[in-house]
């Protein structure tokens, strides 16, 4: 399903760049197609065309909007990539790196609008009413994300580590969730559902977005524990980045808040410079202490609550979807992104 | 006119703000407040809402898009500051100098979200037709944009000054024409356009697209020569700031194209350093020889050739236009863009 969902939104980018490059300035979707071609997991589009199926709709239904949705993340790590200053994203140079900061911020900018090209194109394919209303959502989605960075990027500006779960929560819900589970079973369900819905609807998407945040919350604590305890080469990123980066994580948050005064400033004095000036010896001392406070065992323990929210709101789904495969997927990846710890 | 429209859209911004401010998270709508309230020309508005007025719609009609439009501008000058590290922008720091780089960043894109928000409420505004149309030119708009910056940045970028009036004209179209003075009117017609125009409603568009683009690049080319030859009191910019920047000038080219081997390499020399790396005597140099090839009477003429044009075309609106304030002062505002220099 992942591989099938690529490659229908690579057809469409590849459909959508050519008609850019015959009317417009060719050289800019040469850019623009540099990250959509790099082979990601393609796990939102996947999302989004097997939830339009588990409402009984068509893959055709669901594919514009899933191009769509891959464009905004395309153009979401383009603007991080810069941001963070990144020098690799999936196993190659950024495209910063390779072309400067204006290019990059350019077309990331040109990314987004693309991605506003193909749900106009919704209107055709979907009718009026469907792609007004997935207009919407992805607006809602876009400005949940730029909220969520800002937190982010706030934090880091003004050096804050004094933070509680609930402001990372809040945080993750808005720059991960929304765009990585709520709006793709959101816009799916809008896609695939039949006009004898449309009454109910409004329930259904209250539900998604409650499973969805369940589902997010718990798949990005789990990434970021991933990120200290993994197996580095089965892993295929580097351990112990997230500390390097200063990454505000519920595991560092609570090592934070129960270490002693001077361990807390030692910390802080560490997280505080930026990522080239931090030695490979503050990074091991740093996560030995998490390690020490129980800082692990504490992110797995709030990461299975959020995972036993989303098992336990999952069956909602069966109210209003088909017993069908893209049932069945929706059920098996939201599995796969709570429990893949184990 | 320009006055009464930048306090209408000023109030939509107020009300904006609030809401998101309301249900989000604030300090991101603080910072995107930022450059809307740092006073400018308010011209675009201006042009958006007498286009709607002209055509016998009222006010009310165009705000919303006219507050959208001024928010893709603003969006667009907050990158711009990033891309062309400019340390002022409306008499004040800019906003990444302010909040550095990643805030900037996020800020701009911010702003063009909220540019989408807006359009999405002219469905209850204007209905499903004209609201799906205004995005429709919205999208166009914003694609030729990012396509116009794109072909000035991949420039600067190889350096390339090799270049004929054609290309520095097919840049200005869609970098300045197409939000400057095409999208305005031709958002405004739809704004403000009867049930019974409908019909004839491509035909209008196309000859505002025309007006549009013959209007720009005159304006373009003028404010080119008033960098080069303006009294810097009066003109209330750095004189010769454009050589600094070694911006592409029609100008610049023609006398790039005039000069001896000799003189050209030397100015090639200088035009291709950074800003901070250039002299005030190599810049003094520069602007000399470009009085003294006769490039500004050819960009002029030039000049003088587009403004003629959107003059002789100018009275085509009265064929659709209603004679009211609102037509008057399209007249007015197209004829101070191509005339601005006697």
């Amino acid at each position: 399903m992942l591989e099938e969902s690529r490659l229908l939104v690579e057809a469409e980018f590849r459909r959508l760049f050519a008609a850019c490059k015959e009317t417009g300035y060719g050289p800019l979707y040469d850019h623009l197609a540099v990250y959509p071609f790099r082979e990601g997991k393609s796990l939102r589009p996947a999302i989004l065309i097997s939830t339009c199926t588990a409402m009984g709709g068509k893959t055709y239904q669901a594919i514009t909007s899933a191009a769509a949705l891959e464009l905004f993340h395309n153009a979401a790590i383009n603007h991080d990539d810069v941001q963070d200053v990144s020098d690799f994203r999936r196993g190659e140079q950024t495209l910063f790196r390779q072309l400067g900061v204006p290019i990059a911020i350019n077309v990331g900018d040109a990314t987004n609008v693309l991605a506003i090209s193909l749900l106009l194109q919704n209107v055709e394919k979907l009718g009026v009413r469907k792609a007004l209303q997935i207009l919407r959502e992805f607006e809602r989605m876009s400005r949940e994300s730029v909220e969520g960075q800002a937190m982010d990027l706030d934090w880091i500006r003004t050096g804050c580590f004094d933070l509680g779960d609930q402001d990372y929560i809040n945080m993750v819900y808005k720059k991960t969730c929304w765009y990585t589970t709520i709006a793709p079973m959101r816009i799916g369900i809008i896609c695939g559902s039949a006009v004898k819905h449309s009454g109910s609807l409004d329930d259904y998407l209250q539900d998604t977005l409650e499973l969805g945040f369940a589902t997010g919350v718990a798949f990005q604590i789990q990434d970021d524990l991933l990120n200290l305890t993994a197996d580095e080469v089965l892993y295929g990123k580097e351990i112990s980045g997230d500390l390097y980066e200063g990454k505000r994580t519920i595991m560092l948050l609570h090592f934070l808040r129960s270490a002693s005064v001077a361990k807390r400033d030692r910390a802080l004095n560490i997280l505080r410079f930026p990522r080239r000036e931090k030695t490979a010896k503050d990074i091991k001392w740093l996560h030995r202490e998490i390690l020490n406070h129980g800082s692990i065992e504490y992110g797995q323990k709030i990461a299975r609550k959020f995972a036993d929210r989303a098992i336990a709101l999952e069956p909602k789904l069966a109210t209003f979807m088909q017993h069908n495969a893209g049932r069945e997927f929706i059920r098996e990846v939201l599995n796969y992104m709570v429990e893949r710890l184990k």
